[in-house]
């Protein structure tokens, strides 16, 4: 039996929540999960449809995108997924999606701003949008300079991974993170609805000002500071 | 057997209606029943998932925001409850949720203009939006407050809660109630209806008139006058 | 047995089609079906959800309003229907709906300009928006005059019900009809379907032309013309 | 039994494809399915409901459009996909919808800007949107010609088929294709994506800019060129 037997099924589960969500159609996107203690992580193999998907089908590569068990071809993403688990020492899944509305802002090329709070009980910045990779960059070794290009839109940004889980490539679609496969996934859905209540919000009201700092501050602490009091212990 | 068996139920089957009704993902949102005779409402417990939430998870709790039965913290937004039925003697439910229309208009700032009849089916008045609170009531109390706000809201524009039966909150989104649970839920689906309804007639006509006085007139009294005759006895 | 069964069942189909095709949510909405010889109409009773809809629930009314079987009160809308009944004597159903888009148009008090061939295929002209009711008739027989409102829009306009069967009412909603009940709630299908690519096409182009003349003709006689060649015999 | 039964069954199946992935309502749109080595293609009937459509009611027809097998009438579509077979040898399959976002850019009569990397994943160029027909054309031969209008688009844009397997007929709707009936329904639901996205960006930001020529290179071949690395062998 698979020594990945668990690790499989967990990114497999997150994997199929993806078209639950309506975040997918056919092969569109693709979900990893880390097992920190052995090196590798489980990710999608490329281009198998959702319905046809199978926990066995997942296939484990290590850090330096070796498969280390597995018979199919793994995501065509899959150097960016290596990329930051190597240099994110506390992820624990990654999810990328082509959603509807993450991919119109991506395309956009805009952040999404903080409008509300539901925004604010996620993150208190805007959803940063990192800029179209140069073109030399592009031409070489594209999937793992995609995680590149995350790692310095966060340094110009001045955002932490840990505070800010998402992120939208510039004319491509959402990456997001988090503890585990099944939070990462979690935080496409929310990029999602927000980016949509965004897009709307600004359809009623082109000048609709960014939330107030008072109340950003307010809903992310009730959530996440030290003296939370939302959901149970 | 627990005294508020059938009030938890009743709660508990209005906030299942919320994803049933499109109107929440994940945990976002809650519904709360209240009991006038015994001095308590039932609350949905704060971050539980829709599909793992019981009966007898749903947390009862009195006006002064003491948990009376349950162990589970009540949601974060109990304060708001228990301050509107203590100011509002004839509602007996209150539902709050992120529905992405209500949550667009709330985040633009702006009140939802009556534009047409199944709007004036409903309420005789734009739908307010509350201006979002000022810094120091924030820092403080802040779910009480988000109570008082409502109150000033319906204060400043004349506003009647029995006439009214829901309310935006700037930024944050809406919050409507009834006569019980099941009304203040559909009235969370009606607001979210002409949220969108009037969405779509600004973006077809940004000049779209406001409905005329004598239409409102005729259709709310025909569902709500002295002499209405919609609906059955 | 009830001498209308047959009716009161085809009245009944063709109301639960409403919620099954996303036009209607709640109690919104009505279909009626005519049985021409026996001088009635089969129509949804006021106020009753979807849900618990029963056929034995429809009530049977003559052209005049009188209730001839039936326990329940017949829809609020029951007049604009018995109006259409007495001056169309070719049409064998009517539907009234709050569908979402179609209520964006109504409320704009905008006709829905004929963009394309989608359109084309049901019908040769923009689908006509009647503008709201003068004040003094709305204060008086309300639900006869909405269709006598619709008789003036259609001589107005010099439209033929044989060949336009939809209409809005400026800040209401849509009417639809044809030879029964089940061709009426199609067309309320249709032009929902009609008013949303209509929103989109202008979003996309608020200079879109209307289709061309030599289309329009080419796409209508192909499904209605004498040598029509769309469908079976 | 039939000599086509295994082709008209692959053109059932993609037919009910259509509905299934929310690209049609009621009878509009139609698959086909071609098998050169008997001169044939299988294509719905006209008019036909897709809940009552039976794999036995396709109908076999010939590159002149003459019936082969089947008692009922084929699409009235039917001369275009003939048309399309004839002269474009090496598809299998070809899809038409009234999808609503792909029929809202072909209403507004613009091509579908290559915003992204969906798109690139897909095709390398703008999705072409084929002026309406002129009058003299429209009055003649319509099906046949609207063949014609396509190749004629392709041609005036330097577009190949094999790399392009969509269009927009203005003021009509889509054509889809591909090397069978599936890849051809899998093209229709990727354009209808691909069209509300590109409707979305520019609602976000109208000056958005098209992908860059790197980037577009990039995602079409590690999906179809010479060293793709997209997918399973």
């Amino acid at each position: 039996m698979s020594a990945y037997k668990s690790l499989k099924e967990e990114c497999y589960e997150a994997n199929m929540q993806l078209p639950a969500l309506d975040l997918v159609v056919y092969t569109f996107g693709n979900v990893s999960a880390v097992d920190r203690q052995k090196g590798v992580f489980a990710i999608k193999p490329s281009g198998v449809p959702y319905e046809t998907l199978k926990p066995e089908d997942i296939v484990i590569v290590d850090f330096d995108n070796e498969v280390v068990e597995g018979s199919m071809r793994p995501s065509s993403d899959t150097k960016t997924h290596a990329f930051l688990y190597k240099k994110w020492m506390n992820i624990g899944g990654i999810s990328h999606t082509h959603a509807t509305y993450s991919v119109a802002w991506a395309q956009a090329q805009r952040d999404v701003p903080i409008f509300g709070t539901t925004h604010a009980d996620h993150l208190t910045s805007d959803i940063p949008c990192a800029p179209p990779m140069a073109d030399e960059l592009i031409a070489g070794d594209y999937e793992h300079m995609t995680g590149q290009q995350i790692l310095d839109c966060f340094a110009d940004k001045g955002l932490d991974p840990a505070e800010v889980e998402m992120v939208l490539i510039g004319n491509h679609g959402p990456f997001t993170w988090g503890k585990n496969a099944q939070k990462a996934v979690y935080n496409s859905k929310v990029l999602e609805e927000l980016a949509r209540m965004a897009y709307l919000t600004l359809q009623i009201n082109p000048e609709a000002p960014r939330l107030k700092e008072a109340l950003i501050k307010k809903h992310y602490e009730r959530k996440h500071g030290a003296k939370a009091y939302y959901g149970q212990e």
